[in-house]
Protein backbone atom coordinates (compact mmCIF):
# COMPACT_ATOMS: atom_id res chain seq x y z
CA UNK A 1 0.00 0.00 0.00
CA UNK A 2 1.49 3.17 -1.08
CA UNK A 3 1.97 5.54 1.86
CA UNK A 4 -0.18 8.27 0.27
CA UNK A 5 -3.09 6.47 0.67
CA UNK A 6 -3.00 5.89 4.43
CA UNK A 7 -5.81 7.86 5.89
CA UNK A 8 -5.53 10.49 8.64
CA UNK A 9 -5.46 9.14 11.82
CA UNK A 10 -3.21 6.00 10.73
CA UNK A 11 -0.84 8.78 9.24
CA UNK A 12 -0.57 10.15 12.66
CA UNK A 13 0.02 6.93 14.19
CA UNK A 14 2.61 5.86 12.12
CA UNK A 15 4.17 9.35 12.96
CA UNK A 16 4.31 8.85 16.30
CA UNK A 17 5.73 5.30 15.85
CA UNK A 18 8.71 6.78 14.01
CA UNK A 19 9.03 9.73 16.68
CA UNK A 20 9.18 6.67 19.15
CA UNK A 21 11.74 4.50 17.35
CA UNK A 22 13.72 7.56 16.42
CA UNK A 23 13.59 8.79 19.86
CA UNK A 24 14.86 5.10 20.69
CA UNK A 25 17.81 5.16 18.22
CA UNK A 26 19.12 8.88 19.06
CA UNK A 27 19.28 8.16 23.08
CA UNK A 28 20.54 4.82 22.23
CA UNK A 29 23.36 5.69 19.45
CA UNK A 30 23.55 8.92 19.37
CA UNK A 31 22.20 11.64 16.97
CA UNK A 32 25.16 10.78 14.77
CA UNK A 33 24.98 7.31 15.23
CA UNK A 34 21.34 6.30 14.67
CA UNK A 35 21.04 5.60 10.97
CA UNK A 36 17.57 6.01 8.98
CA UNK A 37 18.22 2.37 8.48
CA UNK A 38 18.05 1.82 11.96
CA UNK A 39 15.31 3.80 13.09
CA UNK A 40 13.03 1.87 10.02
CA UNK A 41 14.00 -1.47 11.47
CA UNK A 42 13.17 -0.51 15.27
CA UNK A 43 9.74 1.15 13.40
CA UNK A 44 9.19 -1.99 11.61
CA UNK A 45 8.60 -0.06 8.50
CA UNK A 46 10.42 0.37 5.48
CA UNK A 47 13.11 3.54 5.12
CA UNK A 48 10.81 4.55 1.85
CA UNK A 49 7.95 4.75 4.79
CA UNK A 50 10.23 6.63 7.00
CA UNK A 51 10.86 9.45 4.22
CA UNK A 52 7.31 9.64 3.14
CA UNK A 53 7.14 11.04 6.75
CA UNK A 54 10.43 12.76 7.38
CA UNK A 55 12.80 14.28 4.93
CA UNK A 56 15.79 13.24 7.12
CA UNK A 57 17.37 13.35 10.65
CA UNK A 58 16.65 16.48 11.35
CA UNK A 59 13.21 16.74 9.97
CA UNK A 60 12.27 13.94 12.81
CA UNK A 61 14.01 16.17 15.52
CA UNK A 62 12.17 18.80 14.79
CA UNK A 63 8.90 16.84 14.90
CA UNK A 64 10.04 15.14 18.71
CA UNK A 65 10.80 18.52 19.79
CA UNK A 66 7.36 19.84 18.51
CA UNK A 67 5.82 16.77 20.09
CA UNK A 68 6.96 17.92 23.51
CA UNK A 69 6.25 21.47 23.42
CA UNK A 70 2.83 20.59 22.17
CA UNK A 71 2.19 18.66 25.65
CA UNK A 72 4.22 21.16 27.45
CA UNK A 73 1.68 23.92 25.72
CA UNK A 74 -1.63 22.08 26.77
CA UNK A 75 -0.37 21.28 30.28
CA UNK A 76 0.38 25.09 30.61
CA UNK A 77 -2.76 26.48 29.02
CA UNK A 78 -5.22 23.88 31.34
CA UNK A 79 -2.79 24.93 34.51
CA UNK A 80 -3.73 28.89 33.78
CA UNK A 81 -7.30 27.89 33.40
CA UNK A 82 -7.56 26.31 36.69
CA UNK A 83 -9.80 28.28 39.25
CA UNK A 84 -6.20 28.41 41.75
CA UNK A 85 -3.25 28.73 39.03
CA UNK A 86 -0.98 27.99 42.11
CA UNK A 87 -2.69 25.02 43.44
CA UNK A 88 -3.00 23.83 39.86
CA UNK A 89 0.81 24.34 38.93
CA UNK A 90 1.51 22.76 42.23
CA UNK A 91 -0.03 20.00 42.06
CA UNK A 92 1.55 18.75 38.61
CA UNK A 93 5.15 19.56 40.33
CA UNK A 94 5.69 16.01 40.89
CA UNK A 95 4.77 14.44 37.90
CA UNK A 96 7.15 16.89 36.19
CA UNK A 97 9.71 15.94 38.57
CA UNK A 98 8.99 12.09 37.76
CA UNK A 99 8.85 12.71 34.08
CA UNK A 100 12.56 14.61 34.49
CA UNK A 101 13.65 11.63 36.21
CA UNK A 102 13.23 9.44 33.63
CA UNK A 103 16.14 8.23 32.11
CA UNK A 104 15.20 7.23 28.78
CA UNK A 105 13.48 10.60 28.23
CA UNK A 106 16.44 12.27 30.14
CA UNK A 107 18.91 10.56 28.17
CA UNK A 108 16.98 11.82 24.79
CA UNK A 109 16.72 15.54 26.05
CA UNK A 110 20.51 15.75 26.75
CA UNK A 111 21.13 14.32 23.28
CA UNK A 112 18.62 16.64 21.65
CA UNK A 113 20.19 19.54 24.11
CA UNK A 114 24.14 17.90 23.17
CA UNK A 115 23.51 17.90 19.27
CA UNK A 116 22.41 21.56 19.63
CA UNK A 117 25.34 22.90 21.22
CA UNK A 118 27.06 22.57 18.14
CA UNK A 119 24.37 21.94 15.72
CA UNK A 120 22.63 25.07 13.67
CA UNK A 121 20.43 23.71 12.40
CA UNK A 122 19.03 21.56 15.51
CA UNK A 123 20.17 25.20 17.43
CA UNK A 124 17.61 26.76 15.65
CA UNK A 125 14.97 24.19 15.93
CA UNK A 126 15.81 23.97 19.96
CA UNK A 127 15.52 27.81 20.38
CA UNK A 128 12.50 28.40 18.99
CA UNK A 129 10.60 25.27 20.66
CA UNK A 130 12.64 26.84 24.08
CA UNK A 131 11.48 30.51 23.19
CA UNK A 132 7.31 29.50 22.88
CA UNK A 133 7.75 26.89 26.04
CA UNK A 134 8.95 30.11 27.78
CA UNK A 135 6.46 32.24 26.73
CA UNK A 136 3.55 30.15 28.09
CA UNK A 137 5.15 29.73 31.31
CA UNK A 138 5.66 32.99 31.68
CA UNK A 139 1.98 34.06 31.12
CA UNK A 140 1.26 30.98 34.10
CA UNK A 141 3.73 32.07 36.68
CA UNK A 142 2.49 35.66 35.87
CA UNK A 143 -1.27 34.43 36.28
CA UNK A 144 0.08 32.83 39.51
CA UNK A 145 2.10 35.75 41.03
CA UNK A 146 -0.78 38.21 40.78
CA UNK A 147 -3.12 35.87 42.14
CA UNK A 148 -0.92 35.68 45.07
CA UNK A 149 -0.70 39.52 44.97
CA UNK A 150 2.70 40.09 43.33
CA UNK A 151 3.08 42.99 40.79
CA UNK A 152 6.54 41.68 38.95
CA UNK A 153 8.07 43.47 35.73
CA UNK A 154 8.44 41.34 32.68
CA UNK A 155 12.26 40.95 33.36
CA UNK A 156 11.47 39.17 36.30
CA UNK A 157 9.64 36.69 35.50
CA UNK A 158 11.29 35.99 32.88
CA UNK A 159 14.36 35.40 35.41
CA UNK A 160 11.94 33.61 37.54
CA UNK A 161 10.82 31.29 34.57
CA UNK A 162 14.37 30.39 33.80
CA UNK A 163 15.49 29.71 37.06
CA UNK A 164 12.55 27.22 37.51
CA UNK A 165 13.10 25.46 34.49
CA UNK A 166 16.79 25.02 35.37
CA UNK A 167 15.72 23.07 38.30
CA UNK A 168 13.55 20.87 36.11
CA UNK A 169 16.43 20.52 33.41
CA UNK A 170 18.82 19.84 36.22
CA UNK A 171 16.89 16.84 37.49
CA UNK A 172 17.51 15.34 33.78
CA UNK A 173 21.31 15.64 34.09
CA UNK A 174 21.03 14.17 37.55
CA UNK A 175 19.17 10.88 37.15
CA UNK A 176 21.81 9.98 34.81
CA UNK A 177 25.00 11.21 37.23
CA UNK A 178 23.20 9.65 40.21
CA UNK A 179 21.03 6.92 38.62
CA UNK A 180 20.54 5.71 42.78
CA UNK A 181 19.05 8.83 43.94
CA UNK A 182 16.56 8.89 46.34
CA UNK A 183 13.57 9.61 44.19
CA UNK A 184 11.28 10.52 47.46
CA UNK A 185 13.04 12.79 49.11
CA UNK A 186 14.66 14.61 46.31
CA UNK A 187 10.77 15.44 45.34
CA UNK A 188 9.69 16.79 48.46
CA UNK A 189 12.89 19.04 48.97
CA UNK A 190 12.59 19.95 45.08
CA UNK A 191 9.02 21.07 45.90
CA UNK A 192 9.31 23.16 48.71
CA UNK A 193 12.24 24.72 47.14
CA UNK A 194 10.45 25.49 43.74
CA UNK A 195 7.44 26.73 45.72
CA UNK A 196 9.72 29.62 47.96
CA UNK A 197 10.54 30.12 44.51
CA UNK A 198 6.96 31.19 43.43
CA UNK A 199 6.37 32.77 46.22
CA UNK A 200 9.27 34.87 47.30
CA UNK A 201 8.52 38.75 47.25
CA UNK A 202 8.26 41.06 44.67
CA UNK B 1 62.82 13.99 20.84
CA UNK B 2 61.07 10.57 22.69
CA UNK B 3 57.99 11.51 25.09
CA UNK B 4 59.53 9.05 27.13
CA UNK B 5 62.11 11.16 28.08
CA UNK B 6 59.70 14.58 28.65
CA UNK B 7 60.26 15.76 32.41
CA UNK B 8 57.22 15.70 34.96
CA UNK B 9 56.42 19.50 34.47
CA UNK B 10 56.59 19.32 30.94
CA UNK B 11 54.58 16.23 30.61
CA UNK B 12 51.64 18.16 32.62
CA UNK B 13 51.63 20.15 30.49
CA UNK B 14 51.32 18.36 27.58
CA UNK B 15 48.32 16.58 28.93
CA UNK B 16 46.32 19.69 30.01
CA UNK B 17 46.78 20.68 26.17
CA UNK B 18 45.43 17.43 24.83
CA UNK B 19 42.63 17.70 27.27
CA UNK B 20 42.09 21.18 26.33
CA UNK B 21 42.30 19.90 22.22
CA UNK B 22 40.59 17.07 23.13
CA UNK B 23 37.38 18.72 25.21
CA UNK B 24 37.08 21.33 21.76
CA UNK B 25 36.27 17.96 19.37
CA UNK B 26 34.41 16.72 21.73
CA UNK B 27 32.01 19.52 22.31
CA UNK B 28 32.52 20.72 18.28
CA UNK B 29 31.60 16.51 16.73
CA UNK B 30 30.65 14.76 20.07
CA UNK B 31 32.46 11.98 21.49
CA UNK B 32 31.73 9.59 18.33
CA UNK B 33 32.26 12.55 15.95
CA UNK B 34 35.80 13.37 16.88
CA UNK B 35 38.96 11.25 15.92
CA UNK B 36 42.17 11.28 17.45
CA UNK B 37 43.74 12.74 14.45
CA UNK B 38 41.40 15.48 14.80
CA UNK B 39 42.47 15.92 18.55
CA UNK B 40 46.06 15.86 17.56
CA UNK B 41 45.50 18.24 14.81
CA UNK B 42 43.85 20.70 17.46
CA UNK B 43 46.61 20.13 19.66
CA UNK B 44 49.75 20.50 17.65
CA UNK B 45 50.95 17.01 17.80
CA UNK B 46 51.64 14.10 16.65
CA UNK B 47 48.69 11.13 17.35
CA UNK B 48 51.29 8.98 18.44
CA UNK B 49 52.26 12.09 21.29
CA UNK B 50 48.32 11.83 22.26
CA UNK B 51 48.79 7.75 22.50
CA UNK B 52 51.36 8.01 24.38
CA UNK B 53 49.87 9.84 27.44
CA UNK B 54 45.80 8.18 26.38
CA UNK B 55 45.30 5.19 25.47
CA UNK B 56 42.08 6.11 23.77
CA UNK B 57 39.08 8.73 23.66
CA UNK B 58 37.67 6.75 27.00
CA UNK B 59 40.50 7.60 28.53
CA UNK B 60 40.15 11.24 27.56
CA UNK B 61 37.24 12.16 28.93
CA UNK B 62 37.82 9.83 32.23
CA UNK B 63 40.94 12.34 32.58
CA UNK B 64 38.35 15.63 31.90
CA UNK B 65 36.33 14.36 34.56
CA UNK B 66 39.14 13.57 36.86
CA UNK B 67 40.57 16.84 36.06
CA UNK B 68 37.22 18.89 36.91
CA UNK B 69 36.34 16.20 39.53
CA UNK B 70 39.87 17.97 41.31
CA UNK B 71 38.75 21.21 40.87
CA UNK B 72 35.48 21.19 42.63
CA UNK B 73 37.31 18.90 45.32
CA UNK B 74 39.63 21.72 46.28
CA UNK B 75 36.61 24.58 46.12
CA UNK B 76 34.86 22.77 48.43
CA UNK B 77 37.78 21.77 51.00
CA UNK B 78 38.16 25.83 50.46
CA UNK B 79 34.87 26.62 51.74
CA UNK B 80 35.56 23.59 54.60
CA UNK B 81 38.42 25.22 55.86
CA UNK B 82 36.47 29.51 55.89
CA UNK B 83 35.93 30.86 59.04
CA UNK B 84 32.05 31.17 58.28
CA UNK B 85 30.78 28.42 55.76
CA UNK B 86 27.94 29.69 55.22
CA UNK B 87 29.23 32.95 53.47
CA UNK B 88 32.06 31.28 51.64
CA UNK B 89 29.95 29.36 50.13
CA UNK B 90 27.35 31.80 49.25
CA UNK B 91 30.29 34.07 48.02
CA UNK B 92 31.34 31.41 45.31
CA UNK B 93 28.15 30.81 44.01
CA UNK B 94 28.04 33.70 41.53
CA UNK B 95 31.29 32.29 40.15
CA UNK B 96 30.04 28.75 39.89
CA UNK B 97 26.44 30.28 37.96
CA UNK B 98 28.92 31.80 35.18
CA UNK B 99 30.80 28.84 34.96
CA UNK B 100 27.81 26.48 34.25
CA UNK B 101 26.54 29.42 31.92
CA UNK B 102 29.41 29.12 29.91
CA UNK B 103 28.60 27.77 26.81
CA UNK B 104 31.83 25.80 25.57
CA UNK B 105 32.16 24.41 29.49
CA UNK B 106 28.18 23.94 29.03
CA UNK B 107 28.32 21.71 25.83
CA UNK B 108 31.60 19.91 26.63
CA UNK B 109 29.81 18.92 29.94
CA UNK B 110 26.33 18.03 28.21
CA UNK B 111 28.51 15.50 25.63
CA UNK B 112 29.33 13.58 28.62
CA UNK B 113 26.39 12.95 30.05
CA UNK B 114 24.69 12.11 27.46
CA UNK B 115 27.19 9.63 25.76
CA UNK B 116 27.04 8.85 30.12
CA UNK B 117 23.57 8.04 28.85
CA UNK B 118 24.41 5.12 26.27
CA UNK B 119 28.02 4.13 27.13
CA UNK B 120 28.76 1.93 29.78
CA UNK B 121 32.49 2.88 30.70
CA UNK B 122 31.60 6.41 30.47
CA UNK B 123 28.59 5.98 32.79
CA UNK B 124 30.97 4.37 34.96
CA UNK B 125 33.44 7.49 35.02
CA UNK B 126 30.90 9.43 35.43
CA UNK B 127 29.02 8.06 37.97
CA UNK B 128 32.34 7.62 40.16
CA UNK B 129 33.03 10.99 39.59
CA UNK B 130 30.02 12.58 40.30
CA UNK B 131 29.70 10.51 43.87
CA UNK B 132 32.47 11.77 45.47
CA UNK B 133 31.74 15.51 44.19
CA UNK B 134 28.41 14.47 45.96
CA UNK B 135 30.31 13.08 49.26
CA UNK B 136 32.67 16.77 49.19
CA UNK B 137 29.78 18.70 48.53
CA UNK B 138 27.72 16.95 51.40
CA UNK B 139 30.60 17.39 54.32
CA UNK B 140 30.44 20.88 52.92
CA UNK B 141 26.47 21.74 53.51
CA UNK B 142 26.63 19.38 56.53
CA UNK B 143 29.23 22.05 58.08
CA UNK B 144 27.38 24.38 56.66
CA UNK B 145 24.01 23.72 58.41
CA UNK B 146 25.64 22.74 61.70
CA UNK B 147 26.88 26.05 61.99
CA UNK B 148 23.37 27.57 61.33
CA UNK B 149 22.04 25.19 64.09
CA UNK B 150 20.08 22.71 61.95
CA UNK B 151 20.35 19.14 62.67
CA UNK B 152 19.74 16.65 59.00
CA UNK B 153 19.78 13.52 59.14
CA UNK B 154 22.01 12.08 56.31
CA UNK B 155 19.09 11.60 53.77
CA UNK B 156 18.41 14.60 53.84
CA UNK B 157 21.73 16.41 53.59
CA UNK B 158 22.23 14.37 50.08
CA UNK B 159 18.68 15.09 48.61
CA UNK B 160 19.97 18.68 49.56
CA UNK B 161 22.62 18.00 47.61
CA UNK B 162 21.32 16.71 44.73
CA UNK B 163 18.43 19.41 44.30
CA UNK B 164 21.79 21.79 44.56
CA UNK B 165 23.64 20.46 42.14
CA UNK B 166 20.35 19.99 39.88
CA UNK B 167 20.35 23.57 39.87
CA UNK B 168 23.58 24.49 38.90
CA UNK B 169 23.55 21.81 36.61
CA UNK B 170 20.23 22.70 34.61
CA UNK B 171 21.84 26.37 33.56
CA UNK B 172 24.13 24.30 31.75
CA UNK B 173 21.04 23.18 29.63
CA UNK B 174 19.61 26.84 29.59
CA UNK B 175 22.80 28.92 28.06
CA UNK B 176 22.22 26.35 25.18
CA UNK B 177 18.62 26.08 25.01
CA UNK B 178 17.78 30.24 25.82
CA UNK B 179 21.71 32.04 24.93
CA UNK B 180 19.81 35.35 25.55
CA UNK B 181 18.92 34.80 28.45
CA UNK B 182 19.57 37.22 31.18
CA UNK B 183 22.74 36.48 33.12
CA UNK B 184 22.44 39.42 35.45
CA UNK B 185 19.31 38.73 36.91
CA UNK B 186 19.00 34.77 36.29
CA UNK B 187 21.86 34.78 38.62
CA UNK B 188 20.85 36.40 41.23
CA UNK B 189 17.18 34.99 41.79
CA UNK B 190 18.88 31.52 41.19
CA UNK B 191 21.43 32.90 44.24
CA UNK B 192 17.87 33.69 46.14
CA UNK B 193 16.33 30.52 45.37
CA UNK B 194 19.33 28.46 46.60
CA UNK B 195 19.65 30.66 49.49
CA UNK B 196 16.07 29.45 51.10
CA UNK B 197 17.38 25.87 50.14
CA UNK B 198 20.71 26.04 51.95
CA UNK B 199 18.33 27.46 55.36
CA UNK B 200 15.57 25.63 54.78
CA UNK B 201 14.00 24.52 58.02
CA UNK B 202 15.51 21.14 59.06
Amino acid sequence: MCPDSVEPSRAEARRAQILAAAGDCFRKHGFHGASIAQISKTAGMSPGHIYHYFENKEAIISAIVARDLERFLTLTAEIRSACNVREAMLARVAEGIDECLDQATAGLKLEIVAEASRNPHVAEIVHEADRLCRESFALTMRDMRRASGHQDDDQTIDAMVEVAIAMFEGLQIRTIRNPGLDRGLVSRLFQGALRDLFDQPA
